[in-house]
């Protein structure tokens, strides 16, 4: 997959250091190729739900970024992207020191594109599937 | 739907305050009846996209608690809940000065409950609809 | 919802005339208003799966049908529409004599439209919810 | 993936002979392995929707089947399989000669597995990606 903007990993950066959501919970971008991205989070206490585990909710919102960027880098120049929808499978209990979300574009397209997100935790230099999202992103033109 | 268990809504209570989750993003348990569950989540900047829309993450945690509550006030004293899968679809940009995550089962089970999450934005007093989930919880036994 | 399309009722009906599958599986359109769309299918041996239910694929197939037109009432006359997704949860053996799958929009757009639909079987004259869909579709335009 | 039941690729093959509706559409059984099952399923005008594409809900038929066996292969001997809910995303107009299911399980589990399942079309000897699967099915003890 070859990207239309020859930038892309420039602005997928800068765009992701304009998400405070992800400063507040300590994620990081990790990894960006033309159609995957990566985003790498740090278990935190304060981040889980009842039995420790890390919220399914912050397990979405770092697979739904890293969808989200993924689907941008092959996006013209100037481009949005907006999350249309996503479905998100729960394997395992979300425990270990760190988390990788890792998208991968499956279809990409003109306005809309399909991306998976599978979500890593690693555990004695294993990575082991915690969760897994498909997902649509669209397209939107420059917003002013 | 009738609760079996007479206790159901201090279990809530006391599971809510057990989710850091939700003390670190501001959300505050608004309801609890058989089979519904309301949380509400005001605006912070710090909880934003690129956009400074509501991130469909945080949207996603939100609506996954209220799902899993609801659930749970359908289950056996004792019992423990747990997300299984969930689907979402956003409807509109989150903006607003509140969220209002509103879950309602739609078939309770004695392992699996389907629940859906429709999250509203009170704006001028009226509710929008702003995104919807429906998923899947399950109930497992006593963790000790 | 207002119909932007003074003849949707007849567009849907001579569409729906022109699905193959809709014939071959025996299923009728029995209702059709601005953004709300029901198909009924009776129940026959040959849809069913190993159990003697109604395959979930069968289900999908006139939930699916009654979401696109659903949404396609309310789009302008010329449109056509597409599946971008959907997801089915399945809540009960799909056992009875007769199957109403009923379709109501969300959320329409100018591009994408959110639809819901619920899949009921009559037992007893009383409607058993057995499957429950949310599901994207999109307008495009007139095909030669 | 080891299989827990010696016989589990003569249990798929009878008990797809036990799905009526794999006749009536004329798909049939390509590959049975531990967790991964393929059906294939020829083109018939009669499976189509109003544009002459496979319709949406034959893909999820051949798409469901799938993961239920692919499922159902990693199962202790005498089980039996159903479909908790699916999620589709439709990538590309379901034109061809032939489609293939191929569902492979991504999490075997004693109760809930999830398993995915791509289907492609096969056009000039290649594999094109027309739609994808993310679902769960569960294991149910033995039926009388």
């Amino acid at each position: 997959m070859t990207p239309l903007n020859p930038s892309f990993a420039e602005d997928v950066a800068r765009s992701f250091t304009q998400q405070p959501i992800m400063n507040l919970i300590g994620a990081r971008l990790s990894l960006v190729e033309p159609g995957v991205v990566e985003i790498t989070l740090p278990y935190r206490a304060d981040l889980t739900q009842q039995h420790g585990y890390l919220h399914a909710g912050i397990i979405t919102t770092v697979a739904d970024s890293a969808c989200g960027y993924a689907a941008f880098t092959l996006m013209p120049a100037g481009s949005n992207v907006l999350s249309v929808e996503f479905k998100v499978n729960l394997l395992r209990p979300a425990q270990g020191k760190e988390f990788v979300a890792r998208a991968e574009v499956i279809k990409p397209g003109r306005t809309l594109s399909v991306v998976r997100a599978d979500v890593f935790t690693i555990r004695d230099d294993e990575r082991e599937l915690v969760a897994t999202m498909q997902g649509t992103m669209i397209c939107v033109g420059k917003k002013e």
